[in-house]
């Protein structure tokens, strides 16, 4: 089993300016492990409700996720609905409902614990390091975190961040956790706190990644019908951890890779509402959008 | 004479979180033109009051700038003054005194009608227009502009819009332009508009061209101190229309090379107060950093 995700599976309610959905599945576990999926073998620890369609369950074994790890506990799953603003760059969040959530405290199969690339989810500090506890000198870590954790637990999360290889957070939530307006130096500043490499992800603008001393910028895939972001950034991480998973190659060139790999497997996400941009591709159609994001990016001199 | 630039010059007050300058050099047409003499000959059509002082010209002249077309009114010359926010993305005019610019019409001298590559800074869109109707046959003409004529002078816009071959606008502008939020869709209706050729630029997230039915993506070049913002956008067009007429090609991927000059020359401008940054470059400086840009954001899949 290459990678082990921790995070949530949940019923998201979604309306953006063109359309809605109700109650389908989401949680950063799912569209993670759905994206990494077509890279490895991918294995999920989260909690859901006993109200939990089984569908859900059917559709992520399809895709060979490994679910032993998706404990199911008496209670509802937890739920999210928000609300996207006409450019889909502002969000409200209109109801969150924990529920079975609200007491999850990760436990590791013992066969998972060998995992050797893991993804700590947006979830409380103290979970994500007590998941880096449990398994066995992974190859390869990494976090996301927000500025509610940021904010609230912010010792907490630093524990956990010196423990990392690496983060991955949006824009907004870098310059916060740094306290730098200047993106490249709030960076370098986030590497200092633990992890070598540090990922910002950008939305629209694409993605910026420090590693070591030196500074990659990707574009977004140049997507002209985003219907739904929510998941992206799940998304982007189920690419890129998948990506190094696969090759098993940790340089410079490779994780520059596994970037071009998270943005192009984030832009299937956010063309459809759920992982239902995601169900059903080909590897040709990855490495399709892998060619298209060169040939926008790339310049001779 | 290559390069021809109509625009403004004036004396800025700008104040930033790191320091502040008051009267100092400013100007769309003054940022261009220093910039695109790095590259080519350049020549400046503008005008400026008697209060001028005669050593930002003899700067100009000693940058091989053609100053013919540069008009001394009656008046004091065109002053801004502005503050930026904390993280320099956000800026508030304090005060804009027009003054010789408010009666500004431009002529272009006999000898510069042969410029074959023009450039139409943010000025009314009926001046643009007559500043094409007096030049002969250009082989490519660029022009910015504004939220206040894209809102005051949509038709003129449009009209002046149908006339060039490209035009260079912020991202909000080319949205507000289009009303369409998704920015790749907004950069093909103002193409529709006429210029084969969109240039969107992004501030720190770098630019995004659309020529012909290919977008290109280049990072901002990764400035870790930003120090003043104020004429990056007049800067980039300036080393965008500099390298083209050097190099006479108009070939996409030569086009393509030239937003990365412009990427380069803004990143030296917004290092320091006024053109201070662009006074004294050498080639190798500019060439150093086109590489470090290519560094950045190239990768082998």
């Amino acid at each position: 089993m290459s990678v082990l995700v921790v995070g949530t599976v949940a019923l998201d309610s979604v309306k953006t300016p063109f359309g809605s959905v109700d109650e389908a599945l989401g949680g950063s576990a799912t569209f993670f492990s759905v994206a990494a999926s077509y890279f490895t073998d991918v294995a999920v620890v989260a909690v859901v409700g006993e109200d939990f369609p089984e569908e859900h369950v059917a559709m992520l074994e399809n895709r060979g996720v490994d679910t032993e790890g998706l404990v199911v506990d008496r209670g509802r799953t937890f739920r999210w609905a928000g609300e996207y603003g006409f450019d889909l760059n502002t969000r409200e969040t209109l109801d969150t409902q924990l529920n079975v959530f609200e007491e999850f405290r990760p436990v590791i199969p013992d066969r998972l614990k060998r995992c050797e690339y893991v993804f700590l989810a947006n979830i409380d500090p103290v979970l994500q390091r007590s998941v880096l506890e449990q398994v066995e000198r992974p190859r390869f870590t990494a976090c996301d975190t927000m500025n509610f954790w940021i904010e609230g637990s912010r010792d907490e999360l630093l524990r956990t961040l010196a423990m990392v290889d690496a983060i991955v957070v949006n824009d907004s939530e870098c310059r916060e956790l740094a306290g730098e307006a200047n993106l490249l130096k709030a960076a370098r500043l986030v590497q200092g706190l633990g992890p070598g490499t540090v990922i910002v992800k950008k939305g629209e603008h694409g993605a910026l990644m420090l590693t070591g001393d030196r500074f990659f910028a990707a574009p977004a895939f140049p997507c002209e019908s985003v219907f739904d972001p929510t998941g992206a950034g799940d998304t982007f991480a189920g690419g890129f951890m998948g990506h190094l998973a696969r090759t098993g190659d940790l340089s410079d060139a490779n994780i520059r890779k596994a970037v071009v790999y998270g943005t192009v497997m984030a832009s299937f996400s956010v063309e459809q509402f759920s992982v239902d941009g995601m169900t059903s591709l080909s590897p040709e159609d990855i490495e399709e959008r892998v060619s298209v994001l060169k040939g926008v990016s790339h310049f001779e001199v």
